[in-house]
């Protein structure tokens, strides 16, 4: 990544038209994982006074949005999603061009955006999200009359958005985070992620164009321009947390960047939450009977669950859990062929691939880990990495708790007890965790059980008979969990509940009709 | 208060049935308001190993918990309810001896505890505060079929309580945080605190008693005593904060107090959240025809309500806001009559009228605020503070911000504005507060509007034509607010929600029938 300092003619998408730029912008090229070059496209990265400036401007449509109805954010939610649509296939090109995931992947991506954006925008709409709850009054009743409550959600204020390398559409400009904390009423001030500036930049103008369209405060959503790996790049985070305009964060990265950040915005004057997804181990137990019955096609599953995006998922397997016995032997066998067979795919930028590589070592030099498949070589050129099956016994993983660190990248470990009572203690041991899944065949009930048990208190999700990646939006979903997967486990980042994070509940005592939120009346 | 090394017989109640003191315990006395004086009795001061002992009992208990049918938390908070009912008069002596507030606020404070425990017992009963969500499955979906998806809330883990001076029992022992905490499916351990030894003895030996009644794991309560004023008392919270099987902190307290729990429980290994409910301005306004009207009948109220248990309330009404004129010279005039004609009432102890006084001298040091009402002296023993009205301009108060800050103890400052833009420009420059309230009359509401709109954004509660003591404990209430006021704006320490802060949402994502939690099926 070069940084250069030259004038730009004007910006390709002026997102934030609070905001003239007093200087010759500096800019960055971002690198393409399929060639490992810079790719030709420059970029801004914003200025101090930029960022002080979007976000003075979210201060403002906070209180402008607030005197809103309703019906506001709905149409600029609907509208966002219009706007990204309408970007068709220009968008996934240049999304892949900057992460080298593929054009179908994105294409799935882009419509999941697109869905939680109106997902939200039906909540906003019907309300209940905002949780009204009344108490009558009871103005007879003895010592003292009871007064009337009316309590609702309201929004905490400009909320600053931090996406994430490997969904650069769903948890990214216009992804989850943004899409619930507009649906709560909070404007929202991006800062665009350096691995897809150009993915970035054209959301924004997006985003942008639906604001206007729906006639809303142009503070509502800015767009902090970012990268080149500078000072620069660090500063413009660290200003953003401590802004004292913005009253909370949404982060979703991994486990350093994210207790970075919560740790930066607790220490400020006023303290603010950070809401950070950081991933995890994600374990998948397979019982006795289900291994037997279906191994070949559980592996085949596995297979693709765990060498999906190459790997960088959040909720990627690491840990896939077995009994010892032929049956484990011949699923062993189907998963090392289908990882062996396999062409090595992109990693999303070269700093991944190193961190994967020297967490692999790590894992590695642990006594009784070995690698036992590995997919095809690498290309020359590119930012390529074979994915890579390890194995280990569970005395191993109980020996060494740094086995249950997330290693973000195309590498699973096979674990296998001797028994069930190995594996229930294995699933006790387990840390917080995003998800984690339970294969289990009927006559596997009376184990499954405990292991149940023991695992829905370590994960906020967990699945049966099926894998943890492919993150259903829906109501229900919870998309969190216990620490080290977040730093707030009441909370999800994924389903309404989402919304809740850019909340604070408000209650009115004996209001007069006049005076109440609309939506206590 | 002395502390002292000595063996005592035997403890007067035995809560922590698992723990079994190895040496001569340290002991401590507190000193009753009334006299001055310390009272005879002896109190025991945990030791490092009891902490760890009860800690560890406690994450037992909340496997076993887990396990339980709900029910069982049902007849425990019913049956803490019904324990501390029959306790009876003698609560009420010991309590008012070691805090100095009268028999007859401390009868409502036992019964506003015990309807607590009551409700919080009926909302498990009901089972929807538990929030249960379904999103049903659809097989047949194009592309990928869509997973049957339920979530429910579940219990974090074991929760520390600290217990506030001012409501010893309402937020103690078996207060607003424990009976939550229990509701959640939590364990709790009270830290005893050092102002009311023989009230949280006395409530844990009930509460004991009532997890006995209700068949309940021993770990599920324990109560710490905690005194003394030595190096011990102070780590009995750390230890205990940052004890591996604690997952969260309930405390209600002072602003010092709580940030320094908040930043323990951030620094931990594995970090966890605390709640801290620290107490604010709770600014009152009242609007020209109000004033004009009911002048002398809100200086009553308002007078009641600032020096309520010698303004020793964390909704103390600190700031109130007039404009000035006839109204509120007639108006100051009947406050300072009802304030000068006053006796001078306990303080809770030396050290919380020490810190009342310092911070009086502070805002005293202010140029341009006067004393203009003082309560009669005090008597020569016991630990008395007359109550003081303190007075100054709007110009004065945007001036300096330290008069926003909180003063716990009998004082209150009348600010007088010059018009309704100044009483609008305070309104907007309020920091964080529990509550507010405005005095309005019909032919006010042009006025009240939009004061409405500005303190609405910083409150977690407005009260209209009435104080901001006395929180209703009703399922609508909120009692929380942005910083300083709490740690954690979104969340209330009165009212169903406060269980949430106990609890993180799960999700099943195709369970089988037969292994789905209970509430799911």
């Amino acid at each position: 990544m070069r940084l250069k300092k030259r004038r730009v003619a004007a910006h390709p998408f002026p997102c934030n038209p609070g905001y003239a730029e007093p200087m010759p912008p500096a800019t960055f090229r971002c690198v393409s994982p399929f060639t490992g070059q810079p790719i030709a496209r420059e970029h801004r990265i914003a200025p101090p006074d930029e960022v002080d400036s979007v976000c003075l401007a979210a201060a403002e449509a906070f209180e402008w949005l607030w005197a809103q109805p309703r019906g506001r954010r709905v149409a600029l939610l609907r509208g966002i999603a219009d706007s990204i649509a309408a970007l068709g296939e220009s968008l996934l090109t240049i999304a892949s061009e900057e992460t080298g995931l593929s054009v179908p992947r994105l294409a799935g991506e882009r419509d999941r955006t697109i869905f939680t954006l109106r997902m939200f925008a039906d909540a906003v709409a019907d309300g209940s999200c905002f949780r009204p709850a009344f108490d009558a009054a009871n103005p007879g009743r003895a010592a003292l009359p009871k007064p009337d409550l009316r309590r609702v959600l309201v929004p905490l204020g400009p909320v600053a958005v931090f996406g994430a390398s490997n969904f650069p559409l769903a948890y990214s400009t216009a992804g989850g985070d943004t899409a619930s904390a507009l649906a709560a009423g909070c404007p929202v001030v991006v800062k665009g992620h350096p691995l897809h500036p150009g993915t970035g930049e054209m959301v924004a103008a997006a985003v942008g164009e639906a604001v206007r369209s729906a006639g809303c405060h142009h503070g509502v959503f800015a767009y902090l321009p970012c990268g080149g790996g500078g000072e620069r790049e660090l500063a413009i985070g660290q200003e953003l947390v401590t802004h004292p305009a913005i009253a909370a964060v949404g982060f979703t990265g991994s486990f350093k960047g994210g207790m970075a950040l919560h740790k930066l915005a607790g220490a400020r004057a006023s303290p603010i939450p950070v809401f950070a997804e950081m991933g995890s181990i994600n374990p998948v137990f397979i019982l006795p009977d289900a291994l037997a019955r279906e191994g070949a096609a559980i592996a085949q599953k596995l297979f693709g669950s765990f060498t999906n995006s190459n790997g960088q998922m959040c909720t990627k397997p690491g840990l896939v859990i077995v009994q010892g016995g032929p049956g484990a032997e011949a699923f062993a066998e189907v998963l090392a062929a289908l990882v062996n067979s396999a062409p090595a795919q992109t990693m999303l930028s070269d700093r991944i691939r190193s961190s994967f590589l020297s967490r692999l070592h790590d894992v590695g030099e642990v006594p009784g880990v070995d690698a036992v498949a590995r997919s095809r070589p690498s290309p020359d050129s590119g930012i390529y990495q074979p994915a890579i099956l390890l194995r280990t016994a569970a005395a191993t993983l109980s020996r060494f708790p740094t086995l249950h660190d997330e290693c973000f990248g195309p590498a699973m470990i096979l674990v296998v007890c001797r028994d069930a009572e190995e594996m229930q203690r294995a699933a006790a041991n387990m840390p917080g965790a995003l998800a984690a899944a339970i294969f289990a065949a009927e006559s596997d009930h009376a184990v499954a059980q405990p292991l149940t048990a023991a695992l829905v208190r370590r994960v906020g999700r967990l699945v049966f008979n099926g894998l943890t990646t492919g993150v259903e939006v829906s109501p229900a979903m919870v998309h969190g969990g216990p620490y080290p997967a977040t730093n707030q486990p009441h909370t999800t980042a994924v389903g309404i509940m989402a919304l809740e994070r850019w909340c604070r509940p408000v209650c009115y005592q004996n209001a007069p009709e006049g005076l109440l939120a609309g939506e206590l009346r």
